[in-house]
């Protein structure tokens, strides 16, 4: 890095060319980057992994319909051409605001003139932090090869468990939390059950597989209107997944879930209920919401920080009186709409606050199953789920994994299979109870 | 299962199916079971994995070309259709031959009338098991996607070193032994420094870093007659590859290769040097040969034992007064003749010895480079290189795969890029020397 970033001091444009710093490679992220080509900055994109993540498709790598590198392209690959940007693989773990830095887990520091935080947010057990090994969540694609693997080793298992009581707890699966990522998951694997599954067994049928669906508010998908989230019930009842509302988790151990008095046994368990705010959020030292994300002003700026831009799933933002919703095109025009401003505030002007024009909300809930909230028209079923199909196949960065994943797509919904099949890892499971059966 | 195995008694064909377990799901073992579809035996296919691994194409998955559910299948999927077979995920830790039983990792054992291995090989440090964490092996898809990490990984820290004699370790390479596979990947890691990568980084240059191919013995590819062999070299340099024959390793630490007198200072080893069998063989109790494999009858039978075969690598077995190698045709070729000599055995007749029809050999240097040694016929450069690749996107199991296969090879050669560039794992780097250049 050849440029010198202001340390504190004031910007002076005739010597340095400022620094602009984005944490955070996701769509907020990305679109800020994006957004800074061709501007008279330097931009540094940090991430702690080499790739972005076409998010909204990564109950899929979980549920083994499509591979890693189908949703997800290496960062650097995105922005080679923007030659006033440069993608560094770290991991920030603290933000100085008065000294205008950040400090990296490897021990140095990174300094900005403007800054915008894109970090995303993590998991949240509410406190229960044991219940992490149990109810893995979705964040990742580590996280998604994670569940793969659990889901796919349940059904081993169960095909060598001789006792009928454990071979209902491995065919047994429970997803906490109804929003939309919990939604897709229990269709998704419901539909591995019935259909990916069904002939592939000897001892077991996987067609009696168990998917629950559990959720502690007392509709699904509450961010939807009532008469779209009740179609989603039917189509996932339709599916074979029981959807339980009004029940609260209490306890998450290897063996089951309680949900209050009841307990229900099964040896699956899917995370989607909670998020916070990742640990570097806590180090800003500012208020955070109920949900562990960051208040900012109407700009997107940090409350007495004008240079300082929080983005995506991390901001919480009121535009136009609403909550902006934790959702990609909303993270892309944060993303596009901070970089804007911090150009602005860079230059000495006038920032401008942030309008979220809501172009409609999409679930997915399997195979020709899905909603979709546009405003007026609101659709369910199977035209709702070829809405869904479509947007997310044009969004997906790249035309190879378009191609790809549209012809994966075809052929799963022609043959009923699913490609990604594979348990990597350990090779063995690391216990098993089928030894009676075995014995010959 | 329902049928009950002999437990070291005579076969009972009135009352009993017989019972065949064959150890291991990849060519051999697979080729063998489905020789058996409709035979009046039961059929048990035992893997530690799940999936069946086209093991040609690793390398591919190795150095970011292609993903693993590309080159991979699940066991249970390709045998679906075949009543009179299951599939088990576990792993066998001993043979018990006087017994006719397996002992398997969780405790349990399994009886059998026939006995077909077919385990494959492991790697072979010759003694140095400390190689191992320097120098990974590539036999399984994690092996793969372990290399792929530290390729990649190396980039990213280079691109971060002030220091330019630790930038030049991290862009350095070295691939251990000249073999078919040895000279795949450092044609492939060539490939990435000087077309994948090329432009995406702003402190480095990827295609200055050097990929060295060291091999002990005289001469790369040995099985390939000399005029290939030479031609090999060429084309391996004109791809940037600096090939050194008779270059004995003697030592591999975190910060170089020990070539006797001679230091080869990187960060990166690659190791496609030796083989031995896998522990499994070694509970045999038979003689194994120099490079660990068992020695077996012309017939693939065990000495002593005319119920139990050995097929594919893990065989040494002498067929037309020729070593038969250990290639993906030759492992097809053993598990059919000993399916069919399984079956003669039951049934008490005599065993049929195995022929090799050699159909040729190709190995693959890079793009448009290869060669290939069909008899009297023999191909370098483009001509060999396109019917490698025909006859390996032919040969891949599913028709899925092949046509996804193939529009990724299409569109990389057009492109020159790679589809499956994700670091995987850990979010980043363990330890970073990049301090300075970061603080600002």
């Amino acid at each position: 890095m050849q440029g010198r970033a202001g340390d504190g001091g004031a910007y002076n444009p005739g010597v340095d060319v400022p620094q602009v710093v984005i944490l955070g490679g996701g769509f907020g992220g990305l679109a800020a980057a994006r957004a800074l080509a061709g501007a008279p900055v330097k931009v540094t994109l940090l991430d702690r992994r080499n790739h972005h993540l076409f998010q909204p498709l990564l109950y899929q790598v979980a549920t083994a319909g499509l591979s890693p590198a189908e949703i997800a392209s290496p960062i650097r690959r995105i922005l080679w051409r923007q030659r006033n940007t440069q993608v560094l693989l770290a991991e920030a773990v603290a933000v100085d605001l008065p000294a205008r830095r950040i400090a990296l887990a490897d021990g140095s520091r990174l300094a900005y003139d403007a800054l915008i935080l894109a970090t995303g947010v993590s998991h949240s057990y509410f406190g229960h932090e044991a219940w992490a090994a149990h109810a893995p969540g979705l964040k990742t694609l580590d996280d998604a090869l994670d569940i793969r693997r659990r889901v796919l080793l349940a059904y081993e298992r169960a095909e060598r468990e001789g006792d009928e009581e454990r071979r209902r707890q491995w065919l047994t699966f429970v997803v906490v939390g109804a929003g939309p990522t919990g939604v897709e998951m229990a269709g998704a694997l419901a539909e591995i059950a019935r259909h990916t599954l069904a002939r592939d067994f000897r001892s077991i049928d996987p067609r009696t597989a168990r998917v629950v669906l559990v959720e502690a508010g007392p509709t699904l998908l509450p961010a939807y209107p009532p008469d779209l989230a009740a179609k989603a019930v039917v189509q996932l009842e339709r599916l074979g997944v029981q959807v339980r509302t009004g029940a609260p988790v209490t306890a998450i151990d290897g063996a089951g879930v309680q949900l209050g008095a009841q307990r229900l046994a099964c040896r699956t368990v899917i995370w989607a209920a909670g998020v916070q705010a990742p640990p570097l959020a806590r180090t800003l030292g500012v208020p955070l919401d109920r949900a562990g994300r960051v208040q900012v002003e109407p700009d997107l700026s940090l409350p007495g920080h004008p240079r300082v831009f929080v983005v995506g799933d991390l901001a919480a933002v009121v535009a136009d009186g609403r909550a902006v919703p934790g959702v990609a095109p909303a993270a892309m025009q944060m993303g596009r709409r901070a970089a804007d401003n911090a150009l602005r505030a860079l230059r000495g002007q006038e920032l401008l606050p942030f309008r979220y024009v809501d172009k409609g909300s999409l679930a997915t809930i399997g195979r020709s199953a899905a909603v979709a909230d546009f405003g007026r028209l609101r659709l369910s079923g199977f035209v709702a789920w070829m809405a869904w199909l479509s947007i997310h196949i044009f969004f997906l960065i790249g035309f190879r994994n378009r191609f790809v994943v549209m012809f994966t797509w075809v052929w799963a919904y022609l043959t009923f299979q699913r490609s990604a099949r594979l348990i990597l890892g350990e090779p063995t499971p690391p216990d098993s109870n089928a030894g009676e059966r075995l014995l010959l």
